[in-house]
């Protein structure tokens, strides 16, 4: 399977269903508003992988569509409010909501598309049980409160300079790999899968999501500007507490520790200056060891799928893969 | 029945509970976040319509304990993010949220209040059909996007001071009516509520929930501020385009205009000059013109409760009544 190929097919039909979704929203400031991010872009794994799970089991595109709707609507209110929250000025490469339409309007951007990625769920009626719905509805509320204490999480860290690998793993895994589970996982329950199947499924979900953010991490630090569309070290500049620098905190002397505490988040410092971290960084051995827990999380996910019947194993498999080798 | 102390009775047990449920958030910094607004007071009364209405139909109090926490929780995430966005800096008396803990916090605490009330629902679990839980997420959802779209229209029309009867009442049937109307209808629908009592009692609810606003916007301008515990006018010192500004500004000359165009939410006016505002207001006829309007609202909803059997007549029209005629 391409994967390349068919997410750019998956993305232009995810797009095109979710703006006819949200035309709905009233006034049109307020319509604007929520679509902005949504129309800036976006990889759409959510609910590429929730579409995918579902196929294997059976189900067409259009009946698991409601259900991928609303992973992706969860996806972008939580990027709006935490866009706000980060004070980020762009995203894509445009301008943040909160930038263009103002803090007001972006928070209630993000609560439009919170409230109507439930409302999405009613239109699963049609063609899913009354269980298998309940189930989709517990997995999401589930997923979106995951998300806000990964968030609240990676605010209590970075407000109080703390570089704790166990927190930092226990945050990904709220704030990011949550809501990869919650889209694997109503895949398969839209599939009637077995028990035994989601419980593998969930588990790949989780620890490939784990991955995902693990190389989230390289990206934003090592990344290649030209492909990543960001500048050059943009998670340094921005003063995220990824892996990356947690592995550099615990693994250099006083000196080393001082400067990256100097650097990081400083919006003022020279390119010249974040290129040299990045080197040292790389000096250190930040990169192989991000590189080696990205590893062993997708291998502890692909544990869990190869025990996966045909299908399913081959398109998680597939998809693990793209999360790991990916360059944006 | 003594609505006063029977609410009185209600409030403290729902204090409980609710405190009870959010004590899972986590960091220890987002519980106290989420709880502050809580804390600080509330009325109480959307979760209280819904245990009542339930009751009449059968249900105990601690079955439909979930349902209620939900909607205290939508009420209360909303009332956090309303304050970011109209800048409040107090609410019963105490700071705001993000006051207190900063926007980002409050935000997030929102956000978490919303997730929780979600997956409050699943506690119904014990109890109800997946049919009936199916509809109370429906009505839940719906809720939320209407408070959404209540509160951009609101916006809206703020900031571009647009002061029109109709645009109004559509804003308060969303933001205001649409928690009332969601309250009582998943109250029936917990009691299994016959298809024709639940157009009633929705339809009650949607006429007493803008009754109940424009008795707020009467309080606002007008209320005692020894009972309401708010300062005189606080409505006016806050700019809120309320029902008795709209009606002030299509029934006076354009001198008058002028004059409450200068003094709205204009924070620097001396008291006096608002206290001579209320005066003219009343003299140029928009109190009769609120209290008027909200007791046709009021009939309007007694027609569709005077319908309904005994017991959930009796609750809704004391209910109501109390809505109409409490002072704070």
């Amino acid at each position: 399977m391409n994967l390349n190929y068919e997410l750019k097919v998956y993305v232009k039909k995810f797009n095109k269903h979710i703006i006819e979704y949200l035309d709905q929203i009233k006034p049109e400031i307020l319509k604007l508003s929520s679509l902005h991010l949504i129309k800036s872009g976006g990889k759409r794994l959510r609910p590429f992988i929730l579409s995918k799970v579902s196929e294997c089991y059976g189900i067409e595109f259009e009946k698991s569509l409601p259900a991928a709707i609303s992973v992706e609507l969860i996806h972008n209110f939580s990027l709006i409010h935490d866009d706000i929250i980060d004070k980020d000025k762009f995203r894509h490469g445009i301008k943040t909501v909160h930038e263009e339409y103002g803090i007001p309007y972006a928070i209630l951007s993000g609560d439009t598309l919170f409230s109507l990625a439930f409302k999405s769920l009613e239109n699963l009626r049609q063609n899913f049980s009354l269980k298998i719905i309940n189930k989709a509805y517990n997995e999401l509320s589930n997923a979106t409160y995951r998300l806000a204490i990964g968030q609240g999480l990676d605010m209590y860290l970075s407000y109080n300079k703390i570089f704790n690998y166990n927190l930092y793993i226990e945050m990904i895994k709220n704030k990011t790999a949550a809501l990869f589970e919650t889209s694997c996982v109503i895949g398969a329950l839209l599939g009637n899968a077995k028990k035994y199947e989601i419980f593998l499924i969930r588990n790949f979900a989780k620890n490939a999501g784990i991955a995902f953010q693990i190389k989230d991490d390289i990206l934003g630090v090592f990344g290649d500007s030209k492909i990543t569309g960001k500048p050059v070290g943009s998670d340094i500049k921005e003063g995220k507490k990824t892996l990356i620098i947690i592995y550099a905190m615990k693994n250099s002397d006083k000196k080393f520790q001082k400067n990256i505490l100097k650097i990081l988040g400083n919006k003022n410092v020279s390119q010249d200056k974040i290129r040299n971290l990045i080197e040292d960084l790389k000096k250190i051995g930040a990169y192989d060891y991000a590189i080696y827990k990205s590893n062993e999380y997708i291998n502890k996910a692909l544990y869990f799928a190869e025990k996966l019947p045909g299908k399913v194993k081959e398109i998680l498999t597939t998809f693990s893969d793209f999360l790991i080798k990916r360059k944006f």
